[in-house]
């Protein structure tokens, strides 16, 4: 069987800058590679969500996998514990966290306590705590991040953030977003922990350390995001294809892992610009000869640049995928689909609903059209039309020649 | 923030014409402005509707607007009513209205009443009428027609219309068209109306008159087109966008009074042939300069010659415009949009679900593709590909960069 590989250059489109002589940063890169590879296969474009839809890291990737988002997603929560190996069970409410500094007011002095490296030790002593039938399980992330579940039975996701994503003001409080008895519980229950939380942590002996240290204390938890957990469907058994995922940064792991993929470990993965991408394809390839079948690559600072508006640092970012796509040029048995989660127009500075161009690879299975240039108007005339998100997985598992017959 | 001018040309697609060369009466026409337009813009193709859908006025526009018909359209009577500047309220019940002549047997002689000029002094004598807790309301609109509303509990809009649409027949009953008993109600309520309608306006002092002058009698009123009113939230809600509305015809005033916008009024607008286009495109463009950020114009000739069969008219028509468009080429800080309602065949004589050319001009919003003339072959290989009426305002606002995000 055709082995797939599934490359996603997070926030890849873009719009024609003055500066690039009208071109955007993929059309103004210099990418014999990419080019080489739309030449011979199938291009168009594609809108995650759908036409001039905004979508999020977590949506986009989850519509691009097949996942409908109105059935699967109810917040990044559950997908960003997914990555830190959490293991959610249906009813579950999950949300990112950081571990924050507050004043004797509770007003926000830093939201990661001074870049703290390591939560551990801090959430260890946060982790089992019980309310109401409700347990608070918390695991450290990287960095001040932690993942956080609450478990038992009546929850809902429909919360607010008590994380006040500035610092100066005090921390919010978590109330309902909805005027469900289950929200107004949840809310409760995570107001009672966020408050005991705070009572532990302020006294903490590390905390005492990091004073004397000059370090701004450990000693509040921040949320976000909360996300409901209703099982899924795992990628495996919903096109069966043994899957694995390759990614740097903690959300895209947490998408394979969400997904029920495996997540790989690249050494020198590390979802920012200097990241081993080589290492990357090398894994993909290297996956696929040991038993996988289908490898989801993401690769993501081209993103990061968009949102910093620096479209050099996006063109020279794009231009390094290039120089390490040489290695998916000749790979033999392999539908290769290339493709962006969404635009970040260096003028916007922010993920936009403009479509990304879409190609796919692979001797035989394509029809290839007379694209020769991986890019957005040059994608925009190929044979692949204009796509949603949701379009992609069908469109791959056809070409693999294992769709279902609908009808007889 | 960046101005957007919507300009919708009414009944802008067609058919290749032999008499034309084979071509389309706007690929025919000589329209540099709107190629010009064209070049720098991105380009497509859309039907209001769907594939192969026939589009009516009122569902095209309100597709087009954003506005999903299955929510927002059950007639073209609240749409055509709010033109006249009547209020709607929740669970009215609206219809378009003439004035017209009966005989004795109550076989219509005259749809239009001899096309009388103002029917103010005889449908104030039926405004107020009330019937099993229903209040009728009515208003005189331009030349022999009226808005009409019924307003009270239990309404339906499943009603038919007592218009027979052609003379020499009897008017007809109103009869319900589903089994419900709110649509019974309705065709009873209206139809003990119409009766007594007929009684107050064929003894009407002014009918003796007209009489007199040899003029048919305004002694019936026809009804047609019946909507049911739920509240719409308005354009400006909707989008954050302070909009206007520049138009000749009272359907697309209408349109805009339903939709919430400020329905300006423009001396020479006439929703004819005739109608001053630069008058049009100037007071959008000074509307914008005045603090509106959206502007749609409608323009509606196009459509009248294509449902005479006049192609040699239409081309013309479209070249009329294309002058003023002169105006429209350089335009600071603005977004230009340019299609059609839906196509209007020469060769058919009506409405077609054949889809219309669309085009998006902004400098560093849009991708500019290789498409340099606005016509219905060249504008099928733009980069926009083909949308539907529902994709546009959401394009836009993604344009504009003021898209809400979906996920995290």
């Amino acid at each position: 069987m055709q082995k797939v590989i599934l490359l996603i250059m997070d926030g890849l489109g873009d719009r024609p800058i003055k500066e690039l002589g009208n071109k955007t940063p993929l059309e103004a890169a210099h990418t014999p590679n990419l080019d080489a590879l739309a030449a011979r296969g199938i291009c168009g474009m594609q809108n995650a969500i759908g036409v001039g839809q905004r979508p999020g890291s977590d949506t986009s990737h989850l519509a691009i996998l097949g996942y409908e988002l109105d059935k699967y997603y109810t917040g990044r929560g559950t997908i960003e514990v997914s990555g830190l190996g959490m293991d959610l069970e249906e009813g579950d409410v999950a949300l990112r966290g950081n571990l924050g500094t507050v004043d004797d007011s509770l007003v926000t002095v830093d939201r990661r306590a001074g870049r703290i490296a390591d939560t551990g030790p801090f959430v260890k002593d946060l982790d089992g705590l019980t309310y109401e039938g409700v347990t608070l399980h918390i695991k450290p992330g990287t960095g001040h991040r932690a993942g956080i579940i609450l478990r038992g039975p009546g929850l809902s996701s429909r919360i607010s953030d008590n994380d006040p994503h500035e610092v100066g003001v005090k921390v919010h409080e978590v109330h309902p977003l909805d005027g469900s008895a289950e929200a107004a519980f949840t809310a409760k229950v995570l107001n009672h922990f966020l408050n005991r939380a705070h009572e532990i942590l302020k006294d903490h002996p590390l905390n005492e350390e990091r004073r004397k240290e000059g370090k701004p204390p450990a000693n509040y938890l921040l949320c976000r995001g909360a996300g409901y957990y209703k099982k899924i469907e795992k990628f495996s058994e919903r096109y069966g294809l043994k899957a694995c995922t390759i990614a740097g940064g903690g959300l895209y792991k947490g998408i394979g892992a969400f997904t029920g993929m495996t997540v790989l470990k690249v050494p020198g993965a590390t979802g920012m610009a200097n990241t081993d991408i080589s290492a990357k394809f090398e894994a993909a390839i290297e996956a696929l000869a040991g038993g996988f079948d289908f490898a989801f690559v993401h690769v993501k600072a081209a993103d990061a640049f968009g949102e910093d508006g620096d479209f050099q640092g996006k063109k020279a970012f794009i231009e390094k995928i290039d120089r390490a796509a040489g290695t998916l040029l000749n790979l033999p048995h392999t539908l290769l689909v290339v493709t962006g989660d969404h635009s970040t127009p260096c003028a916007l500075k922010k993920h936009s609903g403009d479509p990304v161009p879409l190609m796919m690879v692979g001797e035989g299975l394509v029809r290839p059209d007379h694209v020769a240039e991986f890019g957005e108007r040059a994608c925009a005339r190929g044979g692949l039309g204009r796509l949603t998100g949701l379009m992609i997985m069908p469109e791959i598992i056809n070409l693999l020649g294992l769709a279902p017959l609908i009808g007889d």
